[in-house]
């Protein structure tokens, strides 16, 4: 077996030397967002000289009402408090579970040889001798807490971002929609690109460090390095429930009492949710969203480099080979700073109608750059023929063969992203459909709006049927994993556009809060439309991958658990299956009440206050927005525990009572059936939303038909998006982290279950 | 091997001897049934001298009315003229079909050996000779012919019979509930009974036909066979989706027109689209949920005696235990007639609160017996050792395994019974908080009615796991198919119960029409709100035996097609998978667009009536009802087709250009997928349903607060109800037939993917 063409020194320098770009890159934007001043000395001079913006509109209104600036500073500051607050209780309950966690990850590998500390013979070579196992409990552990610590940070820094761009984009949507839209895709970059390089850098020092210890014993390495994606997405699990049902239970209280009731704008500062509202955002959408990308990142790293690790690469321990994971990434982020470049130097947004299809192009550029960045990966990196480790037996595969793995993981993701925005955009019939269906109230909304999201799977789910089928074809397991780092390797573009929306939806509540014109507050509406569409293409991007990585860790798993096929055919098999497919909705039915009951106690609570608050609806006494935060956060941390218990308990129960066969069962059962569950949820919600932003643009002749705000159609639209609002960001987006976490899961105790599983069947 | 100890001769008597007995008795209720007058000549002397019913309230009001029973003669004659119209118009395009699929039968199955009439070594035991592949064809197509006719027969009985006592039941309403109940629960049995021996007495009919040609090839013999369930379910799934999107379209547009925006009541004599709704009742849930459950009786009977005909009572033509299956519905036709006996005449129902009980006990009652008669089946009928056939092994089997295998699924279709009516009565506190939810709006209804469907689907999942693990343990896909039939063995009470919802919907609708005082509608509600639940019963039966069913024609499929295993870390296994478990949500997205827009329609027209009309709304003017009726005619025939086209070419195509492995990834993973929307959605439709009901009665303290009609939570409750039924009515139940139907055409077509499928991965 001939090496790649990289040398393994060059390949050490590739990767970090690419992490450094993309952070450099980030803290450069993020140099240019921190120019516009939201303080008292703000928009004079303001540092952007770029001629990108529109001359027309510049400076035309209040831009140097210093009032509004001080407000917004003021709004600002409480919402990133309330956000840091909420994250550092939510963090200190994590710190137990992660304790708590680790230990049983150390105790459960430890036992697997009764905590010996003799070196064995290797399980796929087994000619070599490989450290014991006691030390891949320790490393697994420790590959953990660094993968939860990562996951942690991508969220915090995210959230950090955030909230400082969020009044920068409202001020700058005083001179226009073009400043605005190009500060919030911005501060989206900082985002993206530190996760990304984050994620990667991690990875890299982690796998270098273990290397200190376990020397040429890669398949010890590989298996211990897994527990880096474990700890990322049980992170993001947490993130995104207990951010979930934070933001969506303020939100839907906010809307009930404040849209429903007492007739006033959203995020009217009167309304005393609105806080909490607009803290949501930050730490559901944003916070919760960056832990689960970076989760979904670093799995399918991890199982790539899994499968490598027992096949030619890591028998014949060529580094560059094995490192191809981590040189996709690099590239990937090579390819998006490029790709970044497009939307802030090239491209110029001079209203409304091209916000979306600019941030459609930079999906498009992203990804016709990564195909060719990928060949020129595939062809440096890799032998030109080489084997893979599938299910037992030794696969031949060629370097062109890989290229076409990532590169159709790549293209599905772009596929995925155009459904998505076509089924969730305002501009396309579809949602259009939807508002229409509001003229006969609220019930034909829903029914559409559950039927549009029920279509919306078909192409996704096509796409990822080729996917899966090309690249498993060509190199099996490790095919499927780097199919899901392909799609995921435009990541930091991806989460850009995506954190965009969250920020210009907290600009719009800014803008509304520090009372602006009507004007403005249309246009930071009008970016929060586009956001909405990628925030569902983002959502759709991490369903997608997390399928993707699911399988290649459920392939993973079957391989070290040492099955050679999981027959659907077999009532082990087929009882996990079916039970599996249900857990999305028992999940689900978890989350959407815990949402509705919290939402239930914050309408009390804004009741409560406009009852009792006197001079609270004429907007002379100021609302107690502390004790709706309060009820969102302790709803949120209270929440958020037993579905995260089914979804970490359900492998460990699985797996120790019930055996392998029946936890590849619940893997593969609630994949196929999570996937459809996560798509419609997500693009119903968006597209409710939508259809309601619709009524109230009024931008065409039937738009105009079916509002103005207020009226029945209206009315309909609010209901139907208010019921969007746990679907699209509490149980839908959650559910891709309980498929790859119950995979990623499995994979770390596969060998606990290989040796002592299935202890009913046994006792029976 | 040794034989059972009943005869061939006795098994000979018994089986048609049940059939007629329960065809007797069936004609016995429908007799009693008709002592109800609704003629001019009615009540007086009405036959029923049981002293059954409450003294007290006998011949309380109008009992001698005259006008009000000629009024309701004339709209129940109006129900009865719409609902045989649509179904015959139905049926003239359904023979096309029929006669097209047939054909694709015939030829499909001919071309397998060239049309060849020659004989040949058998499939299974080649050494012996058996029938020409051409043979195979034509009885596979008579089978099939006469499955979908018996089929149309139950449908249309049932439809038939439903008519016939829904004026009865609103007649006797006005003597009280018990007397109401009696007719409506008679008349349910009356259907139950026809359609459970019906179905039996034509499969041993046709048996015993083939068998004239067959001789002792039973392998041929119950191949061929498997067409009539084929026949029987494609049936079922135009009546359902037919009959669902007819009655839903009228039903949602009554009420968004009528209850929302005219505020007169459900069923309002002046609401155009009324008599449309109240044809659809007969139409939708009666006729399809009689052809559907007919299908699934059908299919699991020739799943079990497809791979009994090649085990060991098919080689060594023990013709007593191959009958099995069938001694079992048989002795199911008695217990049921034994559990009607105590509803009719050992238990009083005195007042509104004892009916569900009274329906529950039913399901209790025949269970247990049937328990004690399948115990007898088994012993007397199978022999104590016998073999089955276990994908290319041979299994060896004990009697009494087969007594746990069919008892199991019994005891799971009662354990599914009780879940979804504790899910969807109001007397439990699910439904009581979704109604509270309606506090604070329709959104929070909505999410709290999606919660509760999905909650629901734990328990009736794992039963299903439980009774699979079990019977698929014990005796294979035999096992299962036997537990399937064993869920389905109390089908006549089961359908009973079912067939009581709808009738007693009816009959509320015609107390309305006709007039009756405020009272007799209260009856009516409470009479129907019980019938809400047991149609959710008889839904969540349905479902749990669909699984069961198609695992077995899926096992029964696999083996045909001569794979031993269906591995999903294969691709073609995989995409199949991911694929199956996306077509319930397209097929959702479907029905449910098709609902909308025929409600839409509708709406259309009964607003264009209101206004148009002079005099309708002040009672003086009739409504048009005929367009009406049109418009959901129009609307169900029309778009019954492309979903229809999904499920009929979904396997064909599967089958014969991705082949046999993907097929069957394509059935596992629709039927994991479809169950849990199939439950879910039945039963959030169900709990809506009642939650409105609930407010509407006002029972307690709580639900009185909530209401009264008109309040705002009870508009929010309505558009939950709306919003349901395409869930409750179309798409749920519609589902199971899905998932049936492509099991039971991929085992009939299996000889021909097994030849001729995969052409494309073939080329590729």
């Amino acid at each position: 077996m001939d090496m790649g063409m990289l040398s393994e020194g060059l390949t050490q320098v590739l990767i970090p030397a690419a992490a450094l770009v993309g952070i450099g890159f980030a803290l450069l934007q993020w140099l240019m967002v921190s120019k516009v001043r939201v303080s008292s000395d703000s928009v004079a001079n303001n540092g952007y000289n770029d001629g990108l913006i529109e001359e027309g509109e510049e400076e035309e209104e209040a831009v140097d009402n210093l009032d509004v600036s001080i407000k917004c500073a003021e709004i600002q500051n409480a919402i990133s408090l309330g956000a840091t607050s909420f994250l550092f209780t939510e963090y200190k309950y994590l710190s137990i579970f992660v304790g708590v966690f680790g230990a049983v990850i150390f105790l459960f590998l430890g036992s697997v040889k009764g905590f010996s500390i003799k070196s064995e013979p290797c399980t796929y070579n087994p000619g070599n001798m490989c450290k014991p196992a006691l030390a891949n409990a320790d490393f697994s552990t420790i590959a953990f807490l660094l993968g939860a610590l990562t996951s942690t940070l991508s969220g915090f820094l995210g959230m950090k971002i955030a909230t400082y761009a969020n009044a920068r984009t409202t001020l700058e949507a005083r001179k226009g929609v073009g400043k605005a839209f190009i500060t919030a895709f911005r501060s989206g970059a900082v985002m993206g690109f530190l996760l990304a390089a984050n994620g990667l850098l991690v990875l890299y020092i982690s796998i270098n460090l273990f290397k200190l210890y376990y020397g040429d014993d890669w398949e010890g390495l590989y298996e211990s390095i897994t527990g880096y994606g474990l700890g990322g997405s049980s992170m993001a699990l947490f993130g995104r429930v207990g951010g979930g049902i934070y933001t969506k239970a303020a939100d839907v209280g906010a809307d009930l009492v404040g849209k429903v009731e007492r007739n006033i704008p959203e995020d009217d500062p009167r309304n005393p949710a609105v806080i909490a509202d607009n803290v949501g955002d930050n730490v559901g959408d944003i916070a919760g969203m960056g832990s689960d990308l970076f989760g979904s990142y670093a799995e399918s790293s991890c199982a790539a480099l899994f499968v490598a690790s027992i096949s030619s690469f890591g028998i014949t321990h060529d580094y560059a080979a094995m490192s191809y994971p981590l040189i996709i990434s690099s590239m990937g982020i090579v390819v998006c700073l490029i790709t970044t470049l497009f939307a802030t130097y090239l491209f110029e947004i001079k209203n409304v109608s091209e916000i979306e299809p600019s941030l459609k192009r930079q999906l498009l550029i992203s990804t016709v750059l990564m195909t060719a960045g990928i060949a020129m990966v595939s062809f440096f990196a890799i032998p030109s023929e080489f084997t893979l480790y599938n299910f037992g037996t030794d696969k031949t595969v060629k370097n062109w063969h890989l290229f076409f793995c990532v590169a159709i993981g790549l293209w599905a993701g772009l596929v995925i992203g155009y459904t998505t925005e076509y089924y969730t955009s305002n501009a396309y019939s579809p949602v259009q459909d939807v508002a229409d269906s509001c003229r006969t109230g609220a019930a034909t909304n829903v029914i559409f709006g559950l039927a549009l999201g029920y279509k919306s799977v078909i192409i996704p789910i096509f796409s990822i049927a080729v996917a899966i089928y090309v690249s498993f074809s060509l190199a099996s397991m490790y095919g499927i994993a780097m199919a899901a780092l392909g799609m995921l390797s435009t990541i930091a573009t991806g989460l850009a556009i995506d954190a965009y929306g969250p920020i210009c939806d907290n600009a719009g509540g800014i803008a509304e809060m520090a009372g602006m014109s009507h004007k403005i507050r249309e246009r930071t509406d009008a970016l929060d439309a586009a956001g909405n569409t990628t925030a569902a293409i983002g959502k759709g991007f991490a369903i997608g991958s997390a399928a993707l990585v699911s399988l290649a860790l459920f392939g993973a798993f079957v391989s070290r658990a040492g099955i050679n096929s999981v027959d659907v055919l077999t009532p082990k098999v087929f009882i996990g299956l079916i039970v599996g497919a249900m857990l999305p909705y028992w999940f689900s039915a978890m989350t959407m009440k815990s949402v509705g009951s919290a939402a239930l106690k914050m309408v009390e609570e804004v009741r409560r206050q406009f009852n009792t608050i006197p001079g609270l609806m004429e907007g002379t006494a100021k609302p107690d927005y502390a004790t709706c935060v309060k009820i969102s956060t302790d709803a949120s941390l209270r929440e958020m525990i037993p579905p995260g218990a089914l979804v970490v308990l359900t492998p460990l129960v699985a797996g120790t009572f019930f055996g392998v066969e029946t936890l590849a069962g619940v893997l593969a059962g609630s994949l196929v059936s999570g996937v459809q569950v996560a798509i419609s949820a997500s693009n119903t919600g968006g597209a409710w939303d939508n259809a309601k932003k619709y009524i109230e643009a009024g931008i065409s002749e039937h738009a105009k038909s079916l509002g103005p705000k207020g009226s029945d159609a209206h009315k309909a639209a609010i209901i139907g998006d208010t019921i969007g609002d746990p679907l699209k960001d509490t149980s839908g987006p959650s559910l891709n982290i309980l498929i790859k976490l119950m995979a990623v899961e499995s994979l770390v105790f596969a060998p606990f279950f290989a040796k002592h599983g299935g202890i009913l069947f046994k006792i029976l």
